[in-house]
């Protein structure tokens, strides 16, 4: 939490208490996810050596950034939902489909997100993001991809249509490295906390009306078997974040119209809490 | 120059001979080149303070790394001579197409080269590299745009073409993410000290037979276009690296037969070097 470029990193209890915890690291990076950062978090958190601080989550304390530093790099599977696939005119992939994005569209969950100039479709994606904790490279099985999660965050793939399908030959990026794309949070939760990862509601609203509403229960490709495929193409590493794909209920779809200046979208999945960004012009 | 992860930056002199440049920064990296580091650079050249260091490129001495640190992100232009757009089968774009590949891609100018497991398709791209050295966002201008680049690198954009066209939806990525996949360097030459970047014969030997022979000035986007164009969809920053296109005469065109273990490739451009990596086997 902090301004943008000065956050410290932070660490919730059980009960939901906020604990400073730069006493501990400097940031929720590749050596703390590939080091032993959780098992000293909640080292530290056991001994009572962390300072409680003030929720901000109300609104009225400090900003909340991204609960990770910035990635590596940002991988992104395409079209994980059948029901998504089709209605974006497509079949439903045989293999995951890979893009990326610049890791610096990565912001906090309450940041504004900016609609870019001569933008007139732009639109949301939630998605279950995997981070990397453990460098993913040939892996036999999906039960190794699991154990290179270091855990999971809300992510939101926020995409400009037109860019996206119309203006770069096809190739999906143009539409999804705009600054402010890709809100993270509000929480990092270790992969051993959160459980079965493919049983999880995962829902969008845009002006508190409901969007997407969906599980992860609907994806084609299971986050361990996308981090096992990737792994024989990409050598992933701590730190780098996986957007796993998004469900029906987009804009693209039809059904909705595109976010304007002033929208308000929220996106959850359960056990990962709920982000909230307001749009603005750029 | 140094071990992979120890390297420690060098800088060449008109006469070609090699100076330590640890004791003026760490590494080429965005703070260098978004700050004065090439200023600070000549000054301590011109005032007898660096080092000098033998020269490694005849094969005895240190190991050459990338000239520039990881960057924040790899950005691709692809198709952007119309001649290869025709050996690939495609109609020139109208637009500079974007795709984005892993940082973690970037290796050294001479180091091997992997083919990945199960590929048959493992195929050479020499490209001019711009290097950002200034924030690009919404420029208004090819010229605003040029002041942005800090300087210039040979990159070779391997790619394997069955990962890239046949294995990911059409999306190109997961064919050009592959570890060694963006050998750089040997040198950055800065964008004062090169003169017009649309003017430089760029070419490629596998096992020392012609393949790539082109120029610069055939590309369709010119670099200025391109670093203007992107900054309407993406913020370039500092240390990112854009590869600007390939000419034709890639394995691609059916002309000459995809790499194999043991093959040597030699990319060169003129006025930034040439690299060199043998293939091996994942």
């Amino acid at each position: 939490m902090g301004p943008v470029g000065a956050e410290r990193p932070h660490v919730a209890d059980e009960q939901g208490r906020l604990f400073d915890l730069s006493t501990v690291t400097a940031d929720i990076d590749a050596g703390f996810l590939g080091g032993d950062g959780f098992a000293r978090t909640r080292a530290a958190l056991a001994a009572g050596e962390l300072t409680e601080v003030h929720d901000p989550a109300d609104g009225t304390g400090l900003r909340v950034g991204a609960p990770i530093a910035r990635p590596g790099a940002v991988l992104c599977i395409g079209q994980n939902y059948a029901a998504h696939a089709a209605e974006s005119g497509s079949t439903p992939p045989e293999v995951p489909i890979l893009f990326l994005k610049h890791p610096n569209t990565v912001v906090g969950p309450y940041d504004d997100v900016v609609i870019p100039r001569g933008s007139t479709r732009t639109d949301w994606e939630v998605e279950l993001g995997a981070v990397i904790g453990r460098r993913a490279r040939y892996l036999d099985s999906a039960e190794q991809a699991a154990e290179c999660v270091a855990g999971f965050v809300v992510s939101n793939d926020v995409s400009e249509r037109a860019f996206q399908i119309e203006q770069s030959g096809g190739q999906w990026s143009k539409g999804k490295c705009h600054e402010t794309f890709n809100p993270v949070g509000p929480w990092l939760v270790p992969a051993e906390d959160l459980g079965d990862p493919q049983r999880l509601g995962l829902r969008t609203r845009v002006n508190g009306q409901a969007r997407q509403e969906s599980s992860t229960a609907d994806m084609i490709f299971a986050v361990a078997e996308i981090i096992r495929h990737l792994s024989q193409y990409v050598t992933l590493e701590p730190g780098d974040l996986v957007n796993t794909g998004t469900p029906e209920g987009v804009a693209m779809s039809g059904r909705f119209p595109y976010l304007a200046a002033g929208d308000v979208m929220e996106l959850e999945i359960d056990g990962l809490g709920t982000q909230r960004q307001r749009l603005r012009a750029a």
